[in-house]
């Protein structure tokens, strides 16, 4: 699993549809923040996504841990933030695969189809 | 309910305590925070607490969602942070209530007991 880095200029909306995105293809999501600029905008950024997914019938919720990071020589604690949904995501596949990457575009979609 | 209000300065720690004892009294706990290191805080509070109840067999995991909150006539988006467990906390009620009120020597004390 990829782990998603947020930096504090990360947009959140962009990050939010990365979240759903990797959600939606491997059923969890992991964040990777240092500073609380970036605490904040992985925060935003998954309050956002559970407005991407909840058309889909997802319900997204994450564990924070405390996780230590090398950067630079220097080690760092970042805040490490592990998504799921409470919801399960399998029954959901087929239909993120015949849509467009673009996420929003994607909720959307599913909004239409119902 | 209370809302914990957690702010810039708050002590990570002890909102951890009082999510913990929360979480145990009530089986849900609710963080309102302004601002990135406000919510910096909040979400270390909330890894901390995990730890706290651990031992006690609960997981917490949390919601993030936006909530305009009046602040001396403005008005503010806070993040809202929506605690819960992911195993029941019903059957553990008994065993926090014989202890102080202290979080930590509670959670001392359940290991202890084992």
């Amino acid at each position: 699993m990829n782990t998603l880095k947020i930096g504090s200029t990360s947009n959140a909306s962009a990050a939010a549809g990365a979240v759903a995105n990797t959600i939606r293809e491997e059923g969890i999501a992991e964040l990777q923040a240092i500073g609380p600029k970036a605490v904040n905008q992985a925060v935003k950024s998954i309050a956002i996504a559970r407005g991407y997914v909840a058309p889909s019938g997802l319900d997204l919720f994450f564990v924070p841990s405390f996780v230590d990071v090398e950067i630079g020589g220097e080690t760092k604690t970042a805040l490490r933030f592990t998504v799921r949904s409470r919801t399960p995501v399998t029954s959901l596949r087929p239909r993120t695969r015949k849509g467009t990457t673009k996420e929003e575009t994607a909720a959307e979609q599913s909004w239409e189809d119902i």
